[in-house]
């Protein structure tokens, strides 16, 4: 089996606030080709521990990617570090800055001369194109051995390494497959969906099964390994629909969707519209709905309604329902689905209230309540959950609740 | 300056899903004693490669700290391979056996044979006990150098580094301080902002500046080093009251706060309501604005009109004007601003429209066109953008524009 290892570079990747996330990515793809990583490191703008980790990650494995110290400035230092590291000079492309100057005269601005960097190249190295950004990136190999330089934003290097990288990666990795597949659980605990799948994944010791908690889901992470894609891939198949058949509906999603494209293709399926009205989380329940291209087809309209007054105006929530049990109350949250529903002229109305703290809390209404309403052309419900956990935890679970709770009302419906 | 590196070591933590976090409080730890991390290494189950990282480390480094591998499990490699690293033997202490012992007891248990694994430590090397789980830390000075070996579990290691390593630690860095500050930048590029500070971090030396670009913001970051915190704030104050001068009004945060966070204040500091229409970014404006705690002060309500019947029935955006403009269009724009301000009574309007992709794009109006709409009680405005990126980022960049859109116009209102 091939061996990677992964160097993340960049000053800021050393302070208390920041993480490498590339190199999640890029295990990802690896895996997938069969390539085990090895060794991560994260490297500051020092260049003498730079040079030696690039050169002992190519002693010690087969394939190094780097990401990140291509930028213009002068701590962007991994475009010679590297060159050093394998002994070789960076020459200079006048095609790359030429193209660099046209791209800046694109945007309507001339070019800064310490973009002019950007255009020395190893020698030698294959140019990895960048449409999205300056910094191109290089691949370079050197006896059975590659070496992968890649600018640090995601959106640059994802492409990049699915273009140029993938391709060459899967020729030095082999006929090895390896498959993914991810289940997504909502309702359960870890421990809980642990116990109910184990008998399965023991059955099955060749897929690698792991249950992971995210900050409101289960996931369950099955790998299988095999000489081909359609071998692996059917062993998946096995174990992922018997795991979702133990889960029952608590599992949304059997192929990795999030909640909001499962949501989605309920709704596209059936050809209904939803509405949503939100106090406590504040348009991420519509942020995440419409983060699905394609959900103007089913989503129609979204109410923020963070004051009294605007629940009352704009959703006809009754003032007396306010005044009598509150704004976060089982009354408030239906009042605010059935009306978004009616302004909207949905099919379904969801809406969420709650306290997401810090301030805002009492004995009888703690810190995390939170009512979820739903409405539809026959009835209006609702649901009470207490969440722990800080403001944003608070917001993300609510937003999960509504959608998972609207998930159920609608398989229910489908299934009555 | 003394110099540190962190080793994480677990095989779990060279998969594409989880990533170690104790290196970021550790850091955080070392920082504030005025060491730098230089390098941070995850390393798998792999002995090799291990033996190798912590031997490098200790070359390079004046404090070296791994953090895992240390339970009763075979693969739990890190206690025998620290020692070889160092060319140091293993001897069994019969006192951590017999605590473990009473340990299991305690809990109901008898300890596992597996768990004797546990009573092996560093020859010379200090030990550092463990309330918290079986495995416990180990200390060894070698030529005024520091090897810590410490358990993964965070309630463990951090208990233990502050009560063991920490006085060590200062002790070693001696009486120097470090501070941070981080000023944040919109409406300029990365090379253009390094451009304009050149001149003033060039002149202070002492202070370690880097530009970064994140998705939608330049950060400037900044560090000075002093023998007292009351020093380095000093020189901290001085050079970012410089680069936010020269910077003007692109700078609009000179101590890390987010841009929500900074719109918020200056609307609470006036007294002043906003509400906010919005159509391609789907709440996110609204959602970034109430992740502020107390936003509802001064956030009154938000739409979200995603169709075209939503603009004209909620934000009554004349009919002929969608018709007649398009819905992205800056007349949309301002209606749909107005709308929202009118129908909250509220003193600032601001909305956007516009196409984040993947599809709907023209020749006309490409992918990435978006309009933001501004209105207050004297006047309408709007400006246009086109964003390059993908779904994801048109929608934060539009935020970001829309947020920004609004900031500026307070101030020129404030200075007007």
């Amino acid at each position: 089996m091939k061996t990677a290892e992964i160097v993340a570079v960049g000053s800021e990747l050393l302070t208390p606030e920041r993480t490498d996330t590339n190199s999640l990515w890029l295990t990802g793809k690896l895996n997938e080709a069969g390539v085990e990583v090895m060794l991560k490191t994260v490297v500051g703008d020092d260049e003498a521990r730079l040079e030696e980790t690039i050169r002992d990650a190519l002693k010690r494995s087969d394939i190094v990617i780097t990401t990140g110290g291509l930028g213009p400035t002068e701590d962007d230092v991994t475009r010679q570090v590297s060159g050093r590291a394998i002994g070789r000079e960076l020459v200079y492309h006048d095609d790359i800055e030429a193209y660099l100057r046209e791209r800046f005269r694109a945007w309507g601005r001339e070019m800064p001369d310490i973009n002019k960097r950007q255009a020395w190249v190893i020698e030698g190295a294959q140019i990895l194109p960048n449409p999205k950004g300056s910094a191109v990136g290089m691949m370079v190999e050197l006896d059975g051995k590659l070496l992968v330089v890649l600018p640090g934003p995601p959106r640059e290097n994802q492409p990049m390494y699915l273009d140029h990288v993938a391709p060459k990666v899967r020729e030095m990795a082999g006929e090895i497959q390896v498959r993914r597949r991810v289940l997504r659980v909502s309702g359960m605990g870890e421990s809980a969906v642990d116990e109910v799948i184990a008998p399965i994944y023991k059955a099955y010791p060749d897929v690698q099964t792991s249950v992971l908690f995210t900050k409101s889901e289960i996931e369950v992470h099955l790998a299988a390994r095999s000489r081909t894609a359609e071998e692996a891939d059917s062993v998946l198949e096995e174990v992922a629909g018997k795991v979702a058949g133990v889960l029952g509906m608590a599992a949304f999603s059997t192929n990795g969707e999030t909640l909001e494209e499962v949501v989605g293709t309920l709704l596209r399926e059936s050809g209904k519209t939803l509405a949503v009205a939100e106090s406590c989380t504040g348009g991420l329940i519509g942020m995440r709905l419409t983060d699905v291209p394609g959900s103007s087809a089913y989503f129609l309209e979204g109410a923020i309604t963070y004051s009294n007054e605007a629940k009352i105006r704009t959703l006809n929530v009754p003032e007396k329902t306010v005044a009598g049990y509150g704004a976060v109350s089982s009354e408030t949250a239906e009042a605010m689905a059935l009306g978004i529903k009616e302004r909207a002229n949905a099919d379904y109305g969801i809406s969420v209230t709650g306290i997401a703290g810090p301030d805002g809390g009492s004995d009888e209404k703690p810190v995390g309540t939170v009512f979820i309403g739903y409405a539809d052309k026959d009835q209006t419900r609702s649901v009470k959950f207490i969440f722990p956990g800080d403001r944003d935890l608070i917001r993300w679970r609510s937003s999960q609740a509504a959608l998972d709770y609207l998930r159920r009302r609608m398989l229910k419906a489908e299934t009555a």
